[in-house]
């Protein structure tokens, strides 16, 4: 056994990403997790799991600061997001900076107080970068491209890097900034946000199937086993500094989506509403950057989707 | 004479870019002015330059809402900025957030339900871009670069561009982002920032004059009437929804302009102090795009330093 576990913050960590990457942690035993989150463990493995778990808001940086004054913390995974891109627009604008902004700068003060060196981030790769120059409309985003956000939760993700790699500069904190498509399978919860589920979610229930627009709009959608994997072992090998896009490298039309729904689980009803405009039409991440530093296969969408349901259906028949 | 004179709402008009910028607009004659500011004019003329003053706090929503509410404005010209380079990290950089960039997110907000079709946002061409990437370190930065900036100050002018970008592409709002250099010149006031009028003033006071490091940092420096030309001829142009480097596209060191200031004003004494780590080695602009738009032909320096030194002797004597 070794007795130099490192300690790893996950602010946010009962969160869908959080959940897993916890799994993925705990399996490869190299280190000894702490737990910033809202509210409790939803299951209890996810308690045992972790060394402590402070409950807190993030916004109020009192209580950061205890988990800060009561260990030494190694590295800080950062996973709170108080919106999601369907909700982020119009007056709540003002609510996405001052939730979210606001509280990461007052951490990054905290982590320099304490000297905490380690700041692993879950951006946003599917909306930091916007809408692509002209010509580049059916290419890949690679990290090096520019940055144009068309929804204030890519504006806010975009503003917590730029902080992030400031303080990179000032004070020498070293950094992995993840910028993750869009994830799906185990843990997920919210009902409105993350197509795959919410369809899945839906379909068990019997309840349509929304699509906004014609359904022509594509992603990149990740299974998140593959997303925490590659956070997993971009930690291992102590990367740092470095901004990486975290996806599958494919992308699927959510017409698309849905005939391979169909095939896993059969049919279906759909109800088409009016598309938003904050939809880049084509949001697919370059991701040859991750798999030249570690090794990274990502699940096929098909078999993704199966896991997914598999899941859902485990977790429904548990619930009865 | 033109009965439909634009209404020209001038945000933080009497600092020192404002000063400058009313009077140009003034003797253009096709604007009528309005002026939010914190403090009163400091001269009789630009009281008489604007139609009406609306003294309050830029962070306070309710006395913008008032502006808007009792004139119909064409254009804000957003001159406002609680903070500077120099004084803008560690805790203060959520100060620089709550009071540059969450007011502004609401001044969008306001525009928008006012139904106001335009801003002019003066953004900061030494600080926006940061670090050059590598093998760049010599070239003069191009709107078309990537922006990573290494102080708070420029990281949230950066984050205020985006929310203005973002708000031209979910509500139309047409935007001239210009990322200005160094202004030097008449109207300037600060006793801290702005290196020629500061080294001037302080030689006038038979104080020494501060070098940081060992001057041989490259700055970008625009007589602030260029600036304010180029500004006025933009918006002449009706030019919009793009982001324009305003600068003289020439870099001087620091010990470049003591050396041009002595030429001027004869010897004075210099006191070097340490370098800060937020100062870029090399920060001068790319202006083709500005020169390629309006009529630009910028002041050489020492014209430049003379008509600043003839200012400042003006006042001096006034002040007697």
């Amino acid at each position: 056994m070794n007795a130099k576990k490192k300690n790893i913050l996950l602010l946010g960590g009962f969160g869908f990403i959080g959940l897993n990457l916890l799994e993925e942690l705990f399996s490869a035993q190299n280190y000894s997790m702490l737990v910033f989150n809202s509210g409790a463990a939803p299951m209890a493995w996810a308690t045992k799991a972790v060394r402590r778990i402070y409950r807190g808001d993030f916004c109020r940086e009192h209580d950061l600061e205890e988990v800060f004054r009561e260990n030494k913390i190694d590295i800080v995974v950062h996973l709170v997001s108080t919106t999601i891109p369907t909700g982020s627009n119009g007056s709540e604008m003002v609510y996405d900076i001052e939730s979210n902004l606001v509280p990461t700068v007052k951490l990054l003060c905290l982590m320099r107080k304490f000297g905490v060196p380690k700041i692993v981030f879950a951006s946003s790769g599917g909306t930091v970068y916007g809408l692509p120059q002209k010509g580049l409309q059916a290419c890949n985003f690679a990290e090096t491209w520019s940055t144009n956000p068309i929804c204030s939760h890519g504006a806010v993700k975009l503003a917590v890097e730029k902080y992030i790699q400031l303080s990179g500069y000032l004070y020498g904190l070293e950094y992995l900034i993840l910028r993750i498509s869009n994830p799906y399978g185990e843990y997920h919860s919210s009902s409105v946000q993350g197509l795959i589920n919410v369809a899945l979610k839906n379909i068990l229930a019997g309840r349509p199937v929304v699509v906004w627009g014609d359904g022509e709009v594509v992603r990149d959608y990740i299974y998140v086993k593959d997303c925490v994997k590659a956070i997993t072992d971009l930690i291992d090998k102590e990367f740092s500094s470095a901004i990486f896009n975290v996806g599958s490298g494919s992308g699927h039309s959510v017409n698309e989506i849905l005939a391979l729904i169909k095939d896993v689980v059969g049919e279906f009803r759909v109800e088409r509403v009016h598309s938003r405009k904050f939809d880049v039409p084509r949001a697919v991440l370059d991701v040859s950057k991750l798999k030249a530093t570690v090794d990274f296969n990502p699940t096929t969408i098909k078999n993704g989707i199966r896991k997914t349901y598999r899941w859902l259906l485990r977790i429904q028949s548990y619930g009865r």
